[in-house]
């Protein structure tokens, strides 16, 4: 009868995390340097090269994964360094603030809002900027919802020196990014998305060709310098102190992913994704990426809504959290994610808050066929 | 992602229990007997009154609400007694097995299951029994879903010496039932019902008339003796080991309760169940009981299903437990609760779990249209 506070997670980060993570999490507290602890150390280092699908190493911060982000930065590159910047959205704009911050030359293809990046314009910018060291691209644009064509991108860098630096944090675990298939050369990624955890921990993990341009880096490192956590990996330890509980927590989640393996974990996602943007078409509103990911559907605020106050009322009186727009986006769009300890029937408690929702505010939907469009979908993974 | 193994406890108890609570409930043990302790019970008794909607002292036992209705039985009676026992369903017989067990003489007002009793024969049966001591009866006859009329049948007893013995352990805190008001005589509830609190802790409170009654009880009672409780009651202590950790769980609850107010909550499961019966006939199903409460939805299994393999399907692939029939309507009905931790959005889980689960094993349902209908219900409250 706690209903009335009951809250239901939808947002693309942090996402709901399930009862026996946390119940891991609360586990009496451990010391990092004791041997049981390089034995755990050992089994999330085997487990997150599964979910990168390497065999590199996997390295992980205590930090946001924009920590891992600047991770890349200083340890890949060299003040005046060119890189190519794919630039459409709130994330597309962290690349380039990092590499400016850290007095990199960007060179910037911008991308409306909404849309992917067209595998052409980027390898013309490559063929004009040969001496680019890098792109710097998100797999998954999460302010915008869209899906950038990573693997088609891939194969342009593959056959270059340049480096292909995947921003994962909201695809990794989602679809199929498999790294050492496409050559990927840094993968990234955070803990509070598909792993289905707390914020805190972030992830970073580098092809051959990324450690070589590594050796020749420049730039000052010291928490995010992947030299210091590459020895203490080869004992079994970590850099610095790690965030424990998170990371006992990961190892719970990542045992859970290997048992059900990685396909299973791919169609639950494209199941609900699918399901989710049939429902939100079959209510007469718009996706608002061209091409959008699994992680989250992006949906246009239908004329005359009031988008701020429809999301706050949906929070304060239903307890549903769905994410609103960022920067320009404010107002325009909101968030609903795939992400996070959901079963297929979570999505009907979105959407059954989105269509009653969307009437309380005075838009014409018809109750229920949100919800009759996405069983239609779902009634066929399940 | 821990999705695959995500659970819906939609059973008439236990319930879900809310988060909040079950984190009380995790607290360092501590001990009855200090002072601290006390000031525990105060407030839990006091609150427990408001719950009741009585001025007279509500006692509880670490025990299932079976331990409640012996109680009642063994403070009251005694040997060669007779009772009127009106038995309609699993519950009413729990009532004649216990008054046979402790040699009463019960005359049984037979029931239908699925139907309720009727005022007029359980007057009949008063007026040809007048040496009657009590009715025993239920509130809300769990394993048929009907709602017995207790506040009609109460307003024959307040005349008379007999007493009215109410099993409210699906009622209480579902819908009214104002002890003092009515004039009920005793009153029973438990912890996993509507108080959606783990099992554990069972209640019961009596009349002046019950307290007058039990002085002359001749039959052997030493845990569920009331007159130990009174007394312990008295020093703001417990007669026996109480269950701690339950007991902060219930004063959390409590609190809640009073915090929201007994209207707010009838409201609430009122809401529920009026949008899950309409649900379940726009799927073209039947309800089953004549007179249904608010506690549960009893669903009349269609023509052709296996309800048994239903139900294990939906509660082994989905993670959704409803709970099938008992005794004689085993194979015949399935619940599903509205007690417990639930918002009316996870009405909207249960309902698509059961629409796509009955297309699944054949029935010929229109995706959504129980969706649709429960939706018309819910926003009329939300």
């Amino acid at each position: 009868m706690e209903y009335l506070g009951k809250r239901y997670l939808f947002t693309p980060g942090p996402v709901s995390v399930s009862p026996k993570v946390l119940l891991t999490q609360a586990q009496p507290m451990t010391h990092h340097r004791l041997p049981e602890f390089s034995e755990i150390l050992k089994e999330i280092r085997e487990n997150l090269k599964y979910l990168f699908q390497t065999r590199k190493e996997v390295y992980f911060f205590a930090s946001s994964g924009t920590g891992a982000m600047e991770a890349a930065i200083v340890n890949l590159f060299s003040p005046g360094d060119k890189v190519i910047v794919v630039e459409g959205g709130k994330f597309g704009e962290r690349w380039r603030e990092l590499a400016e911050t850290y007095g990199l030359t960007p060179v910037v293809i911008k991308v409306e809002w909404g849309k992917a990046v067209k595998t052409e314009e980027v390898e013309r910018t490559l063929k004009a900027h040969p001496d680019a060291k890098a792109i710097l691209i998100q797999a998954c644009e999460t302010s915008t919802g869209v899906k950038h064509p990573v693997h088609e991108i891939a194969s342009l860098t593959r056959e270059r020196e340049t480096l292909l630096v995947v921003d994962a944090i909201t695809a990794l675990g989602v679809y199929p990014l498999p790294m050492d298939e496409l050559g990927l050369d840094v993968v990234i990624t955070g803990s509070q998305k598909a792993l289905s955890l707390p914020p805190g921990l972030s992830f970073i993990a580098f092809s051959d060709k990324a450690l070589n341009m590594s050796k020749n880096s420049r730039l000052p490192k010291y928490y995010f310098n992947l030299q210091k956590e590459k020895n203490a990996y080869e004992k079994d330890t970590t850099a610095f102190t790690p965030a424990v509980s998170l990371l006992l927590g990961l190892r719970e989640m990542l045992r859970r992913i290997r048992e059900l393996g990685l396909e299973r974990i791919f169609k639950h996602c494209e199941a609900l994704s699918l399901a989710c943007r049939e429902a939100v078409k079959a209510l007469g509103l718009e996706i608002f990426p061209e091409v959008p990911a699994e992680s989250l559907t992006v949906v246009k605020s239908p004329e005359g809504l009031n988008t701020g106050e429809f999301l706050k009322f949906l929070r304060d009186n239903w307890g549903i959290v769905f994410a609103g727009g960022q920067g320009e986006l404010k107002g325009k769009i909101f968030r609903i994610t795939h992400m996070g300890d959901q079963s297929p029937f979570d999505l009907m408690v979105a959407l059954s808050a989105l269509e009653m929702g969307l009437k309380k505010f005075g838009i014409r939907v018809l109750l229920g066929e949100g919800l009759k469009a996405a069983e239609e979908v779902l009634e066929k993974y399940l």
